[in-house]
């Protein structure tokens, strides 16, 4: 193992109510964590127009909300590694995390990157990792020169899909949702705007079938907001695609914790930042029993 | 069925983190409540020095939890009943409720009354309704002329142990920390120093033995903070103590529901928050089942 791998005790993945909640907890409880997320705290907490319940804070906010998370990190100094984490690995005494380009060790795990409402595409389970990917950086160099499709839903999905056009020979762009629209035309991106609708080949992605087309693909890179739970963490019991927990937010995973909207309905703000704080203590109890029996 | 009787769509019981919580999400979907509680806000919460990890709310004081969660209440104009709860029966398609002396009606019940520390007294369970009771007011008449122990955690311990007195023969007060001490000498109330030990008998309640002495007593009066879940609400489930309840807060009992610290550890503010938004809506839901099937 490379001296330069950053470690931690606790890593928690997700920066909306439940990992800050998480990250609160396991600070307090004088933890070296790691905090990932794609911004200090997820966008989509700012989105909210106004929160009726979350006691304490009569009618705040989705921006307020958002700030006053803000000045809670910030007054505990908990910094936030800005990166997106692509795969968890549990490795029996600790967990591999890829995050970015890079690799993070911790002895514990909190996942609290929240859910997509979106269904996996017929095909996409299939696929993963026979063509599907969910990360423009890590598998790009698997297709230089080739052609492949981006379905993107986030404002990164964008620069996903430049960066792809760097490399590959051809990028079909599928916009889904406003956010993800490309600015302008871009060299050798062609902007498709039919709905994705199925994904097909035989020993690998050969088309993606769309409500109208069938395009000859050799991959297909699908960068939602949120990974599935099951594919971020191989071996993750999953329950509607949710992943399973207990009421401690143990999974089936020895060490490894979610919470939030990632861990089953309801997708609520107070509700995932109470889920957050015992998964947090959870993880805390975990390293004391782990460190008894070393 | 007198028709005076108080009917709500949703009771709960408890006005901490967890009954709050609950309160503001069934308000806001709209439901009929009844919020049951010794204040508007337990004074628990107040008592809290300071809270670190309540997330939105850096280092809060337990005086300014307590204040933000009133103005909550009042801005979405939810009013507090003070009573205190003696008992929940499940009758089938409703609920009863047993508060102060008066029945109260609901079809759902959300159990938010927190839990205390103790144990139950070595033969406190055996001899329930046998001479032990936890409500002065409900029996009281059951001991006119005879002499009975009060064993007293709250503040209401006193006034509860004084009215004892208009009507028992004798009262043998045991105070049980500070705020239950008897402010001075009054009639036939016997202020007793010792520590109860073990309540015995043999069809019903004949002494109770402290760690040095053996009272001949009638009937024990045990007025704690909380009522243990499993006594509140005849045939819960319970697990070490707590309500036995699985992740969306339902318990053993359809339409009954539990959270915060009555439903296990941790005894954190946010969990017991996050909980109460699950359990109300949660109650919701089962009351939506209900009338369809109605």
């Amino acid at each position: 193992m490379a001296q330069d791998i950053k470690t931690a005790d606790i890593a928690i993945i997700g920066t909306g109510p439940a990992g800050i909640s998480a990250a609160i907890t396991a600070k307090i409880r004088n933890k070296e964590i790691f905090l990932f997320g794609a911004e200090p705290v997820s966008s989509k907490v700012a989105k909210a127009h106004r929160i009726l319940n979350y006691p304490g804070l009569p009618a705040v906010s989705g921006e307020e909300l958002a700030q006053a998370y803000k000045r809670h990190l910030d007054e505990l100094q908990i910094a936030v590694t800005k990166k997106r984490v692509h795969a968890v690995y549990a490795m029996g005494s600790y967990f591999a995390i890829q995050a970015g380009q890079e690799q993070y060790r911790a002895d514990s795990v909190i996942l609290a990157c929240g859910m997509t409402a979106d269904k996996p595409f017929p095909g996409e389970n299939e696929f993963l990792g026979r063509g599907v990917s969910y990360c423009a950086t890590c598998d790009a160099q698997f297709f230089k020169g080739k052609t492949v499709a981006v379905i993107g839903y986030t404002k990164e999905s964008v620069e996903e899909a430049q960066y792809l056009a760097e490399i590959v020979g051809k990028v079909l762009y599928f916009p889904m949702g406003k956010e993800a629209v490309l600015p302008g035309l871009s060299g050798n991106i062609e902007i498709c705007t039919e709905k994705p609708a199925e994904i097909t080949g035989t020993m690998k992605v050969e088309q993606l079938k769309t409500d109208g087309k069938l395009y000859p693909v050799d991959g297909i890179f699908i960068l939602r907001e949120a990974v599935f739970p099951g594919q971020l963490v191989p071996g993750l019991k999953t329950e509607k695609n949710h992943a399973a927990v207990n009421l401690q937010m143990e999974t089936n995973v020895a060490g490894l914790f979610a919470c939030g909207d990632i861990a089953g309905t309801p997708y609520q703000y107070i509700k995932a930042a109470g889920q957050g704080n015992v998964a947090a203590l959870s993880a805390v109890s975990y390293l004391n029993r782990k460190k008894e029996t070393v």
